[in-house]
């Protein structure tokens, strides 16, 4: 199949947001968690994070106009601080369900049957049942014009990961700890690997390390 | 281990970014293809690519600071366009190798021998051995200034992908076509699907689709 813009635009609306959202590939998973100025916690599923840079430490994540995600964005502008947890086999299915719109003062912990797990530094729930997370200050806000999305962007003060996933070079084996990554808007999927490669030069081939 | 911002700070470059890499979960792999304005072809991998709407159809890609990859931000702001390239098994190897530090005016597709594929209507490089792939005209760029990284947002303007992969809700069945997923700075893996899940509602239990 060729689609061409025309065709594109034209497309019915869940089946063209079907098919933009195959494209990316695969995309990771996670659960931001956030509390609101009268400290209710909150926990949202986004499929938008991306790795801004490792020194100073940054990722970002993308907010839809008007959603069920803005509670969460208005935690973080409020708090200045959220946690990101990557998703296991576990608990995917209710990292799936924290989509669904619960009212706002409704923690969606409590709702999905996931536990709290707090620190003194930061002002936002992690995961207990997450195995690899962290925690973001809040950094900057960026409003994109031609769609009326939001781009936020963190810096990472906290990381929690077990050593046993840590190899000597600071990559986290995060298959073996059976994270899960995700594809469309619905589809969910472990992994198997095929290989870490040496660092690419000029003239010499890749190599598997 | 648990890593406060000072630790974070303060780790050696190398394992810090392999560790921060490694955090943000499983990422799209995708090879984007660009022209010079001397028509020379250029191929990079990218683990930053982020959906940014469906209507219209919208993704971004971040550009890091001064590096090899920035042939392709200056050949994409030149022609107005690129291609974004899915990577299969085949393929992953020689799609690490591109991001190898290449010239200016060497084109990877015959480094690392690939083959182009071409189209009237897009002046950049498809991935002949790229099995799901599409083309985006140029946006939007914006700098971000506590880094100086450069995020781009491109528009969807042509979509190749075989039918054989495209259900009948639009959804991309990208495990089916071996669409690779990539972790940290250079671990490639397939995946498995676990399930397509129903969309979320308050109250009901989600099911797999």
């Amino acid at each position: 199949m060729i689609l061409n813009n025309n065709e594109i635009e034209t497309l019915e609306t869940r089946y063209r947001a079907n098919l933009i959202n195959s494209l990316g590939g695969f995309k990771s998973l996670v659960l931001v968690g956030s509390k609101n100025k009268n400290g209710i916690s909150n926990l949202a599923p986004f499929s938008s994070l991306f790795h801004l840079g490792a020194h100073p430490a940054l990722c970002g994540l993308i907010f839809r106009p008007k959603t069920e995600t803005s509670s969460t964005l208005q935690n973080i502008i409020d708090t200045n601080y959220f946690t990101i947890n990557q998703v296991n086999p576990t608990i995917y299915k209710q990292a799936h369900q924290c989509s669904a719109k619960y009212s706002i003062g409704i923690s969606e912990f409590s709702e999905v049957q996931l536990n709290e797990e707090n620190y003194e530094d930061v002002n936002a729930p992690f995961v207990k049942e997450s195995i690899i997370k962290w925690a973001c200050e809040f950094v900057q806000k960026i409003e994109i014009e031609i769609n009326g999305t939001t781009i936020l962007i963190g810096k990472i003060i906290k990381i929690i990961a077990p050593d046993y996933f840590i190899k000597s070079d600071g990559f986290i084996d995060i298959e073996e700890a059976q994270t899960v990554t995700c594809s469309g808007l619905d589809s969910y999927h472990t992994t198997q690997k095929l290989a870490r490669l040496s660092y690419a030069k000029v003239g010499k081939p890749v190599f598997e390390i």
